[in-house]
Parts: structure tokens; sequence; C-alpha cells
């Protein structure tokens, strides 16, 4: 029989992912908030510690719980240090706060104490006969003390009283108290897995003219430009050398011209497979001072990991049992029926192999965090087993607790989210989709206001290589910046594809398709970057809003607000301390002008809305007064597809003013 | 490294309590429809089975799962038997299904297939070459027949039929199965504790002449009455001797009068305790032949478990060990400081001793099961340890799992649900204090639409003795008319104290409070039951209502509808199969008549509402013509405070007449 003196319950723990099976993810300096049930049988009170650690530490820090309502519990701490935290709960029957409690309604309703009184004294010698420290010390000094007053009300003062209250609250009888069955875990992040801005570029197409392959040192030139644009990650996709059989030509075409460069993303040619570097874009050195100017200029380079092959990687003669055959000896190509990708071949994860496949891949990913690579966008990863990337970025992050992983997976959503829990740090979403006020708030209300929160960190791209959506088909320039604004605001991570985002590209291949006309994956573009049209400075401001502006450095307190149209978004985020609170309205509707009430409950946010308060447009500068909750705007796309604003406090009033009074 | 080829996941099982720790339950014949989010990597298919056994039993019967929407996957089964069934899911990538849905597309596509073909027949070769029985047999003869067939279209039609499928579905290879990691339990009881009408009575008040005492021969003759108003348990409180110290006299009064009874609840005298009898109520043979007696009467007798002893229980001489002492040397009473109930000695069950006393316990029902005692009221449980009842109701039901507990507990709802969780088949509920459509319309989609509903059973007491709301108070004898249609209509179980209610006794002790003037608790009453305002033939009725339509013997179906006036509460059950649909339009104001569109989805009880179906009013027999969703109803509360109506599908129409056409 366990233990029948245990009486208190611990359930419905908070942050808790799967039963604990998943960790949450914090980034470092972030508060994780812990909440539980906590109760007991009967009337007696129960005190309550929060206890955390860093996963290799053996001691644990305790925090106390304080109540809310209905039997809840909250405390919080703070993560430090990149890896991983480990944090329960403790929880006992408290007898002498019990007691205390009584004790104070006996008094005030002028009952006899006398024998309560004692077993008060008894309760208070019991702790302190026992045990060491400061505080036992300090509780045998009170228990001389009790024993030696002798008028019953004095007595009563010194038993009731905050120093007595705060020893027996240490030395307490803990005999029996309830650990939560769980250990749960935090992964503590770097800085950047919850809030970084991703510039993707195609490094072949660098130079700019026409014909011309791009190469590293080409891309040191464009660094200034990313750089002035406010990004702070530099995504590459595949850089290693290209197949040739079945190469695809421009516009996907099944064969390639003579010179056509291929899909970087088809992999592997006699000159190397995934630790290679595609020659015509240079060498390891060429790559390791890329990366070392990048970083000088404020912007980290994000490799693409992408774990197939074309028909010649080298894996297919090395290690043919990583592939699958076909009964014909021929090599199984990629395929979803009846499609055909025969310029890839998928690894096959259910070889008896697939140990050494895991650990060649693991290495692939090692070889690079070597080179000074510390982001990686996942191609696809839900093509691969869940348990490769459980497994690989675990390694990984033993050694390496700053490589950031992203979750390139648009598929069904609780694939996406299994792959999140798995490890990943950040993912891709359905925001290029999510176009309406309803999809909008939908989608982000379940991505921020639920548990999703907890592993989940979403990077909002309005366009890839792959995705040219129809609203960006369809709505003009306009549509750009709405969308722009949208990521940036949304989500306190977003990327985009350039030059062809700010250069507004937008003609589909085909009209109901998302492919874009001339698609830089098969191809190399020469773009204008220096077109007057582009959204360069747009987007350099709006990226310095967000550095600016802590808010919306996370998605942790977005709250969607009231607004009579349709076409009209509104949603604020503020910071920790609410010393800074942004406040977003966007007219979704890239066409014409709208007008709405907002409903802002300002209130909430810390802000006297009875004594009105300034609001600033950040992307244009314009300043407002606002007064209660209610307010009227007009957002006309023409002008700017959105306010901005940033929440000032103080309004000046002729109290403000000597004379005044 | 764990085995990375198992690559479905299985999450997100339901019902599954605090991550299986808990068993959901259900009553014998009832189905448990299990459901999970099930995928893979890829774009492979899955296959998924449920499995299930009883807990004694060794092997798993299995059902496949069907697959609903984005992943989640479904399947049922039906519990039979008393006791513990235990189940779980194991899935699988499924090489064949997925190898013929892309040959299917292959073959639409006019592709060349023959190397596929021959892919396919590897598979079903595979499957053929090991194992044993009828399905393997079955497959090797395919496996002949297929390289018998020569032409390739032949082929490809019987390794793409449906017998193919099913063979294939059978011996497919499932060497890299998951098995869900858990194996959850479902705790199976039998009908009473999903659907009973419980009646509370003093046993002592049965000969209904002022202070005359009563005996079990006395309640023999009162067995008829209650009978004839449907109930089907019979509850007394507490029938042992009760304690003489400090006993409470008339009115809570803190000491008794001469002859005056004192309360049930003070238990234990010289003469015994828990396992006693009051002598003025008879003996053993008394007790077996009135538990006969009911029985005969279609009555079962539930008694009452208050685990706490009078200052003259034989436990404070016999097993001082399981009292608190206070320091003076005295026992300690319960308290509810400032509050002191002096006749009533809590047991400690914090004593060293507390294996002996949960023995003890453990014993007492014991004793009274042995004597045919098969429900048991429990009193107070959430002020003894939530261990004890763990232990003590799963010790009882592996012999007895016959026995039904309702947890008498109205406290906080966390600890109401934990011993819900913990065995407690049935469970006082809020009910008493729900009177406004918003009130009731809340709580009960709590209990009935998340996943309370998988453990927690409520039990609806309009009355208790001590429980006199305020709506019974102020309401009139139609206010217990419509507090009797709501508990006996939203509840599955519900319980009344009689004699008291049914004479819609409703005299307060004191204003703002809810305890009875002259409460039966500490007198003998005599009630005159064949008062002719007494509600005992509509009770009557509402009962055989309950006992004639299975719609209403469980919460499972429970849905609240639309009307437009709040002060009509709209609700519907059905059964399993739809046959039978009860729709329950009540005033919730028992003063005035009110009149209100109700909004009806009849379609989603599969009713035809456009060709309109007759409601017919259980109560008073009137049946009304309805068609379409909106239709208009008033109830006048000096009438009846409620229709209950039964839906009938069928509307007589011309087109049933012979000579139409």
């Amino acid at each position: 029989m366990k233990e029948g003196r245990k009486r208190v319950v611990i359930e419905g723990v908070s942050p808790e992912i799967d039963g604990g099976l998943f960790p949450v993810k914090r980034s470092a300096g972030e508060k994780v908030v812990v909440e539980a049930d906590v109760f007991t049988d009967g009337h007696d009170l129960v005190s309550c510690l929060l206890l955390f650690r860093k996963e290799e530490d053996l001691k644990w820090e305790a925090v106390a719980m304080e109540p809310l309502v209905n039997d809840r519990w909250r405390a919080s701490f703070r993560v430090g240090q990149l890896g991983r935290y480990r944090y329960t709960i403790e929880a006992w029957v408290d007898r002498f706060k019990t007691w205390r409690q009584d004790m104070k309604k006996r008094v005030d309703a002028g009952q006899a104490v006398a024998v309560d009184l004692r077993i008060g004294e008894q309760l208070i010698e019991e702790a302190a006969a026992s045990g060491e420290g400061a505080e036992v010390e300090a509780l045998r000094k009170r228990v001389a003390q009790i024993a030696d007053t002798v008028d019953q009300k004095e007595k009563i003062t010194i038993m009731l009283d905050e120093e007595t209250a705060e020893l027996m609250g240490v030395c307490s009888d803990r005999r029996f108290v309830t650990i939560y069955d769980k250990e749960l875990t935090v992964v503590v992040e770097r800085e950047k897995a919850r809030f970084s801005t991703w510039y993707e570029m195609f490094p072949r197409s660098c130079p700019g003219k026409p014909g011309v392959h791009g190469t590293f040192r080409d891309c040191e030139r464009i660094l200034p430009y990313v750089a002035s644009m406010g990004f702070d990650v530099l995504y590459f996709p595949p850089i290693h050398p290209i197949g040739v059989s079945h190469r695809k030509g421009r516009n996907n075409s099944p064969s390639a011209g003579k010179g056509e460069p291929g899909s970087p993303w088809a992999i592997g040619s006699e000159e190397g497979g995934h630790k290679a570097i595609h020659p015509e874009l240079g060498n390891y050195d060429d790559f390791d001072r890329l990366v070392r100017k990048a970083r000088e200029a404020g912007l980290e380079i994000a490799l693409d990991l992408a774990f197939q092959c074309s028909p010649d990687h080298p894996y297919v003669k090395e290690h043919p049992e990583w592939f699958r055959w076909r009964p014909d000896g021929t090599l199984q190509y990629a395929e979803n029926p009846p499609k055909k990708y025969e310029d890839i071949y998928p690894l096959n994860f259910e070889t008896d192999q697939w140990k050494e496949l895991f650990a060649e891949l693991k290495g692939v990913v090692l070889f690079w965090v070597e080179k000074g690579i510390r982001i990686f966008r996942v191609d696809n990863p839900h093509t691969k087993p869940f348990l490769l990337w459980q497994w690989l970025i675990g390694e990984i992050k033993k050694d390496y607790p700053d490589v950031i992983f992203l979750s390139e997976a648009f598929t069904r959503p609780k694939v996406m989210y299994r792959l999140a829990k798995l490890g990943f740090s950040q993912s891709y979403t359905y925001f290029a989709w999510r176009n309406t006020k309803w999809e909008i708030t939908q989608y982000f209300q379940e991505l921020t206001g639920t548990q999703v929160k907890e592993f989940f960190r979403p990077n909002l791209w309005p366009n890839t290589p792959d995705i040219l959506t129809e609203y960006l088909q369809t709505g003009g320039r306009q549509a750009f910046m709405t969308r722009l604004v949208l990521a940036a605001t949304l989500g306190a991570s977003y990327g985009i594809y350039g030059p062809a985002f700010e250069l507004c590209v937008r003609e589909p291949r085909e009209f109901g398709g998302e492919e874009y006309q001339d698609s830089e994956k098969y191809e190399i573009k020469s773009w204008s970057i220096d077109d007057p049209s582009s959204l360069r400075d747009f987007i350099g401001r709006v990226n310095r809003i967000r550095r600016e502006n802590t808010a919306l450095q996370s998605d942790e307190t977005l709250r969607f607000h009231e607004s009579d149209s349709d076409q009209i978004l509104c949603f604020s985020k503020h910071s920790e301390d609410f010393s800074n609170v942004i406040l977003v309205l966007v007219n979704l509707d890239p066409h014409h002008s709208h007008g709405s009430w907002v409903n802002f409950p300002a209130e909430d946010l810390a802000l006297n809305a009875r004594r009105g308060f300034q609001v600033h447009d950040l992307l244009s500068d314009a300043r407002f007064l606002w007064h209660g909750t209610k307010n009227y705007i007009e957002i006309d796309p023409r002008v700017s597809p959105a306010f901005v604003f940033k929440l000032r406090r103080r309004v000046r009033t002729e109290r403000d003013f000597d004379y005044f009074m």
C-alpha cells in the first residue's frame, strides 16, 4: 500500500506537453509561468513550491507558489542559460499555517484558546527540535521566547506574527509531502529562436547579370543591401553540387537545356554531396569568408538541410543500401503518383542500415556546424521519420545548444505540431494562405492562445520560391506591403524570399497555381534591386520598428481586438512590463480605403483610457490623441496599408504647466 | 537508440483521463468510442487497430479504426461485463495499402506499370511467406493465382481486388508497428450506476405518528408508497446507534432535551458503532427482512457511510490512536473555527496506525455488503484522504464489482472531480444552486460536453435534509415541480429527500439559510403523505416517463437548444440509435407564464423537419404538429412547469391513404 498520509493532490500542471512527453520552449531570459491545481481533503491549508534546476545541476531551486482562485496555484522562474531546465512541484498540508488561520478566528471570536495555543506551541517546538541552519536556529530562539512569555496575549502576538510564520514556512513538517510525479523540461534556446528576421536568397543570382552564375564572393557585395533592410538571417537554398541526370530545366521542364543550372535541391554530383560546395559558388575558403563578412554585417547565414539525393550523389554508389531499389534494378525516384520526380532519390529510412544513415546525416549537420553555421532551415522534414529529427536535433543541441532548426513543413497540422514538439526551434506556418480577418484571427489564436505556443514558434513567410499566393498575384504592390506588415508584426519571426518580394514580382506560371513564372529554382535571375518601386525602404522601416520595440519580439502577448469592419484587423502586443505597447491596425483589402471603429481595451494594457493617451504611428510618424476604448480610424492602402501605433501613456494637459491651479 | 523505423505516431487519444492515470467509466452494455491522432511521415498510408480486453484476459480483441478528418481515427467497442477493461491502439505504415492506392492512380493515368506490379507481387509474396492461419493459406493461393496469370490487366484486377486487400490487411508486415505507450482502463459498472432514481427517507419517521420512533418493520409498510412513485433506490441516513454525549437537540440546539433522538450522523454509542444497528430501529433480522421486502418492491436500499464518531463510539476506547488528542487530554472534536461540532470526533488519518484504520473502514463496508447492500452514499468524502477512497473502492470492487458509491461532496469543483476520478460511481453536484438558464446551460455543458463526462456521473438532488434552496423556499409548489422535472430529465440519476419534497415543505429555519425549520435531522417527523396537494402522482408520472424512454437514461447525448426567452430552457436527449428522442422545455419562472420561439435542429436528431413531425407531451398527453426548426411554445407554470416531448417521426398525410395518387 502506498503511503496513505500523503494527502495533497497536484494535477492539471501547465505548461505540460502531452503529459510531459515533450519539453516546452523558451529563449534565454524568458519566464516560465507554471500553474497547477493543488488541494487536499478537508479544510487544512496547503503550501506549495515550484522546483526548478538546470538539467545538469543536482540541486533544485524553490519558489513559493501563490494561490489564485479555485485551487489553482502559480509561480514562475526565469531561464538564463541555453540548454535544458527541469521543473516540478511539491506541496504538503501545512499544519502551522492552518493552525494560524484558525487561531486568528478563535481570537476574533473571543473563544478560550489556552489548549489551542498549546497545540501551536507544540508545532513550533517540533519544527525546532531537529534540523539545522539559520532558520532552525532562529526558530529555537522563538521557542525559548514563547516559553518565557507568561502573558497569553503577548504569547499569541508572538506566535501569530509574520516572523514566526516565515520561519515555520521554512521549517514546517514535510514528512508527507507530495511531489508531482513528473519532472517537466524546458529547452532554452538563444534569442534568435524567438525573434528573427529572415531573408532568403539564391546566391547564384547575386551578380545581377543575366546568365552569370554568382559566387560567394559576389554575395559579399550584396550583404550591405540585405543588412540595410534590417534582416538578421540570410538563408541560402542548398549550396551543394547539383545533379546532372534528369536535371530540371527552366520552368520545371523535365530536361535541362545545355548550360541550365538545375534546381539546387537536386543535391549531389561527381563533385560531392551534402558536405560539398557547388564549384561554381566557390570553395570552402570563400564560404568561410562569406560567413565572417556576413557576421560583420549583422547577418547570420542559414543553410538548407535537404536530405535527398540527385541520381549522381556519391551516396548512390557508396551506400546503395540507403536507397530503395526497384525489381528492375533501378533506383526508386521520388513520386506522388502519378507525378514522378526523377531528379530526386529519397533516402530509404526503413533500411536495415538505418543507424548508419542516421549517423551520416548527423555528420552532415555537424560538418556545417563546425564551419560556423548555427541556423538550418530543414527542407520537407515531414517526409523523413519523426524519430530521426528527435534524435538528430537532440544530439546536435547537446554540444551546440545555440543551433536553431527551422522546419519547412507545409503539411497536415498535426504533423507540423509533432515536428515542433520533437525539437524544431521554429516552424513554417499556413500564414501564406490566411488572408481574411476571420482566418487570421482563428489561426493566430490557435498558435498563440493555446498550449501550441509552448512548443511551436511560428516563422511567417508571405512568399517563398515555391509560393506566390493569389493574394500577392492579384493585390498589386499594396498587397506586398500589407502582407509584410502582417508577417512582421503578427510574428516575432518572419522571412521573405527576395529580391522577388521587395520587387513585388507577381507573375505566376499559370493561373490558379502558386509557382513563379520563370522560377528562380531552375534558372539564374538578374534582379534590379535598385528599382525605384522596390519596397526596400519600407521593409527597412518595418524591421527597424521591430528592433526598437520589444513588444514585437515575442508572440506571447498577441491579442486581437474588435473592429466593426471585416477588412480592418486590429491586434496588440506588449512587453512583459507593459512599458512598450504596440497596437497594429491593418487594412486587409489592398484595393480600397476602409474605416472602422476599433474597441481597444487600453486599461488591460496599463493605460489610463479616461485620461487619454497618444497613439504614434511608427510607419508614418503621425500622432493621434485617443480617449476611451472606442476610437475611429481609416486606412487607405494607397497611402499605407496599416498603422503600427506605439502607445504613449502621457498626454500633456494644462495641469502640466506651472501656472495651472 | 530506439528502433528508428517505427514511423507511426499515435497521440491525442481520447478518452484518456489525466494521461491515463484514471479509468473512464461505463455501464454494462455501453460503448467506448476511442479516437486518436495517427499519422506518419511522408505520403505512406497507415493502418490502425483499436485493441481491447477484459483486464483479466490475456488476449486483445482488435477492431479496425477508421479515418475521420485531419489525421483523426475512430473505433469503438462495447463493454459487456462488470469489472475493468483495457484498451490501447496500434498502427503501422501499410505498404500494401499505399501501393494499392498508388497503383490505381498509375493505372488511371495510363502509365507503364510492369515494375510497380512486380513490387506489389513481392509485397504479397513476402506476406504469404511466413505465418499460419486461414488468411495466410488463402494468400498463398492468391500468390499462385497471380503467378499463373499472364495477362497484365487480369493480374492488376486480382491484385487490386477487395479480397487481396482484405487478406493483406490481416497478413501485412507489422515489424515496425507502433503500440501506444499506455494501456487505458474502463471501469464497467451495472446499469444503476448510470440510471437511478433515489428516495431519501429517515426510517425513524416512518410511522407518521408524532413522537413515535419508527422501526424497520414500520418501513416495510411505506415501501409500496415509495415504489408507486417510481423510485428504485431507497436511501437511509445512518442507521447506527446515536451518541449521547453532546447530543444535538431540536433545530441543532447544542444539547438535547430528554427523549430527543439526536442526529443519526453522530454515530456510535455503548450499543455499538458503524456495524451496529440503532436498537430502536430493530435488529439484524429486521434489517435483512426489510432489504428483502424492498427488493421485492423494486427498491434497493442504500446506506450512508459517514466515517466519523460520536464521543461514545466504541472506537474511542478501543482505538484511541485513531483520534487526535489535545494537550489537555481531551479528544479533538470537529471544528470549522470558530464553529465547533462537539458531538462529532473526526478520525485522524495521519495516525501512525493509518493502515489499521483503513482496513477497519473497509471492514465496515464489507460488513454491509455481506448483508446484501450494494449501494452506499458516502457522507463528506472530501474530508477524508483521497487515497483512502481510491484504495477502499478498488478493494471492494475487486470482489463486488456491482457495488455503487455515491459521493456526497458539495465542495470545490476540483475536489469533487478528483473523488469521481478515484472511483466514485456517482456524485452530488451543484445542481441545487443552478437556477437560471445561463447557470444550468453552463454547468451541464461542463458536466456532459467535456471529458468530465468520462469519469463524473452527476446525481441531481433538488433538496436534501441539509439543503432547502431559496428557489424552493420562495417559488411555491410550482417551484418543486420545475426542479423535479429538471433533475429528472437533465440527469439520468437524481434523488429527492422525501416526504418533505413531495409535500413541498419549504419553511426555512432562518431567512437566508438553507436549513429546514424543525429539521428532521434532529427530530422524528410525522408526515401526512396522503395530503391531496402532494406531488406524489406528478413524481410517479415523471419517473414512469424516465423508465419508458431510454433517451432519459443517460447523460451522454444532452444538448441545449436556442430559445429566445431567458426563462425557457430547451434541451434534448436521444437513445443511441435515435429511435427515442426527448425534447424538454422548462419554464424556469415558477410564477409567470412565458412564451418562446425555440430553435430545435430536428435534422440532427434524424427527423425530417421539412416533412413535419409530432411532438407528444408525455406530462399532459397533448400532441402538437411541428414543422421546420423554429416553433413557438408557451408554458404556464400554473398548468404545468414543462413540456416533455417525445418526438414522433411519422406525421400522417393524405399520402398515407390508399386513394391518394
